[in-house]
């Protein structure tokens, strides 16, 4: 199994964490690559026409993306319970799922804003909107706490991969003193092994 | 069931045409919004965080989001088949989907670069990257035309309606010349009763 890797993507550390809590990790080769969104990186491309990391290759040959797909896969394939298979236990894990991808999503427009778009030309108010959809989100959470409590699933894994992608990139955003009991999840989730862990090429 | 609509949303259209397919759009009821990612809807915030739709309530009182999770809910409560079990046919109709959906990604953000965002501030190279995603997207589906002959699920619905998307904002992005396959298909496909509905409010 092989997986187009970027140390940076959250949706590529959401595969590893999946991979790590359901002991595939010493499985999945990792190769390093370049998406981008403008400089599009066209040995992707041969695979995965949108361009996009993580890119995944099964041992048959099979080429899955995006991340909802490969985690799926992974958990199918260890027989794991990462995704319930039936019934509103299933809905909710992955709503929790679209959630932290949302925040994510939102988390990464913020950052090309920041990072690639020439600064002359950004939109403070388009930033401001995506924070916004991590403030709402996290805010969401803290009002839910029993969302979070105790799992250990998909939903989790998503949402504990945005907050640290919101970390590594907007390290002022100061959502813990606002949300303390997401603050306090967190500081427990972030440090299961697969969290913790690190990967570099 | 309840829906949060926009009348050209591409992902509330993949739901709709779901519930087509499936028979269920008779107990779907449609409840309009303004979700918009700086003005951002309030009211969707209250149910969903990330304040955008398809936001969807089921008889349950659940609230799910998003389109994917939505249309594979609906599938399963019709007994469906749009969304394969298990086995090789379920990862590749799921990886169709996230094509698709990543065509829609890079044209929404395509259109809030021409509609949204000040005329000052835009950025040329940022629009072509995204509208690139779509055009080797559908090339990718030219060269492999077996990935859609007569398949009905939602990896088509969703590349169907992504074209639709392309074809309501990019009307002059021309790719029925360049993928004269692609273009018989979706000559097809877009006759289909679910994809030929109009729905209002």
């Amino acid at each position: 199994m092989k997986l187009l890797f970027s140390p940076t993507s959250p949706y590529v550390r959401k595969c590893l964490v999946v991979a790590h809590e359901l002991g595939l990790n010493g499985r999945l080769q990792l190769q390093a690559s370049n998406a981008h969104p403008i400089n599009r990186d066209r040995e992707i491309i041969q695979s995965n026409p949108l361009g996009k990391v993580p890119t995944f290759f099964t041992d048959d040959g099979q080429v899955l993306y995006d991340s909802r797909v490969i985690c799926e896969y992974l958990d199918t394939l260890a027989g794991g319970s990462l995704f319930p298979r039936s019934g509103p236990a299933r809905w909710e894990a992955l709503t929790l799922q679209s959630l932290g991808d949302g925040m994510l999503d939102a988390a990464l427009l913020a950052r090309y804003e920041d990072a690639a778009r020439p600064e002359a030309i950004r939109w403070p108010e388009w930033r401001a909107g995506q924070l916004d959809k991590i403030e709402t989100s996290v805010q969401h959470l803290q009002a839910r706490p029993a969302l979070l409590a105790g799992r250990v699933d998909i939903g989790a894994i998503t949402v504990g991969c945005a907050l640290w992608y919101a970390d590594l990139r907007f390290a002022d955003f100061g959502w813990r003193a606002r949300c303390p009991a997401v603050a306090a999840w967190y500081a427990g989730f972030s440090q299961r092994p697969s969290m913790a862990a690190s990967w570099a090429l």
